[in-house]
């Protein structure tokens, strides 16, 4: 078992850098001070995540792999969420000394794995030992001729549509956080998430007038759309029913499954709106609508929402 | 004096946000999903490195403005030497709770100040609480028709040139290290390096065969080149005499100034091989040659170097 102040700093990186396959948009990999990748379009699109150990993540409830699958999804849905491809990634990882090696392999190994999904290849990035792990990556994306697609494009009259799970990660970290593995359902989408990738392209294409990833959960992410576009969004609640097993898991732990959908993030879950008789992508379905202009609220059912809209980790 | 636990993750990062400017690249910049840059050539030239309190800086050394300048440099010098021009960063921090908002502030004008040089512009990022204060900047660049200069293309027969300051961040960090803040030439040197940014696209332009910037220590750095190359350079020690003062202060200290300009790293001094004849941009200085094919080796007037050839945060 060797830990990371057993293997050089240079040495771990080209070991870990060779465990990650290229695409062929990939003109200069890992190796030299920086890699060029192909934007055909003439433009990149591009944003950055961190993750930290305890804050985003915990060893104690994911693998390695896990982990790395996770953060990885987290980052490609950004791209996604902007109508693009992702296509490469640098990934800069600060580790404690004391880290096994085959942590980071594993991690490495849950990267690759979600880039697969995509096509989207890790290019470069950096190692630091620090006191604390922590990952930040960066992701860009090719628009291959779609637009991309804001936040401040919803107009009254729009529809909004949503692809993907929502509640499904903060069930299964309830569920963690008791210390239980089960429903697996809900665990396993805490653990990997699966964010609708091929939806965000096409939502693109059908001409989205606005679109987001639900990170922070679904009224404080549509908020930004709604605040950003300057209307009010009205959600439907009968469509955001939770599932009679989300109703039973929360009712074990005292809490309402409705909320859970409402405000539960890292599903990167794609909501979007669309004009009224746009061909809305297949996997996408209708939960509200945007009702007037106004300074951003989002209502349910008509009402506005006063439970807390989401995540913040600086509170 | 509001510490970041006490102003909101969005508000405070819109807050920042508005700090940095913005060039005529940025089709959409920060408060969306990812941001989309121009990248005219139809490709992207991508870095990205990481910073950590008390392994690349400390507060008691730098103010706030300069560690923001400090770490932007050491990026933007990544860029500068595959011979293209940086264009966007984004920025993504792991702070402390207790962070002073002014302290972040501070951080974000010195990297402001640092692309400003350059004309490069923050187009977005992350912020993260964590327990340590980390930062991972990611640079994209533009060749504007420029061709990349890799690690991997100098030929026996050509000479060796740099330009930039080597052994002054080293010596000054020994200054400081001591609890001196003067000279202020080495210990200003250390807190805000001056890498010469206009010379890599000159010599990208010049024809240069291979380069890289000096961020481990010339002869680590410059065996990059030699075993990626497959060849083996020869440096003339006479051309890379250090100056009388740095002689003075290294004494003072016990230490081998020779030594500092040789192996001493974050000066980001530009190092690249010409073909003998080239149009060498002003600026640079000749400092050795390519003699023959090997393993790569880096010689100094000739002989094996045997002192620790650059810095390893692992070992």
């Amino acid at each position: 078992m060797a830990s990371v102040e057993h293997v050089g700093e240079f040495q771990l990186i080209a070991q870990l850098a060779k465990k990650f396959s290229q695409n062929k948009s990939v003109i200069l990999g890992s190796g030299d001070d920086a890699a060029v990748v192909a934007m055909p379009d003439g433009d990149v699109v591009v944003s950055t995540d961190i993750a930290v150990e305890n804050v985003h993540f915990k060893k104690a409830w994911s693998s390695a792999t896990e982990i790395g699958q996770r953060i990885a999804a987290q980052n490609l849905s950004d791209i996604v969420a902007m109508g693009a491809y992702p296509t490469a990634l640098t990934v800069g990882i600060v580790i404690p000394k004391s880290t096994e090696v085959s942590f980071l392999e594993g991690l490495v190994v849950g990267i690759e794995e979600e880039c697969k999904k995509v096509g989207a290849s890790v290019v470069g990035g950096d190692m630091s030992i620090g006191t604390e792990l922590a990952i930040a990556i960066t992701v860009l994306g090719q628009r291959r001729g779609n637009p991309t697609v804001s936040r401040n494009g919803a107009k009254v009259g729009d529809e909004v549509f949503v692809a993907g799970n929502l509640g499904l990660s903060i069930a299964g970290l309830t569920c963690l956080q008791a210390g239980h593995v089960t429903p697996k359902e809900f665990v396993s989408a805490f653990r990997i998430p699966s964010p609708p990738y091929e939806i965000g392209p096409l939502a693109a294409i059908a001409g989205a007038t606005s679109m987001i990833d639900v990170s922070d959960g679904l009224v404080a992410d549509l908020g930004h759309i709604a605040k950003q576009s300057g209307v009010v969004i009205n959600l439907d609640s009968a469509a955001l029913a939770p599932s009679a097993e989300m109703v039973n898991v929360a009712g074990a732990f005292g809490q309402d499954a409705q909320i859970w959908v409402l405000t539960g993030g890292e599903d990167h879950a794609l909501v979007a709106t669309f004009a009224k008789g746009a061909n809305v992508p297949e996997g996408m379905r209708k939960i509200g609508e945007v009702t007037e202009s106004g300074a951003g609220q989002v209502l349910v059912g008509g009402a506005v929402f006063t439970h807390k809209s989401g995540h913040d980790h600086f509170a």
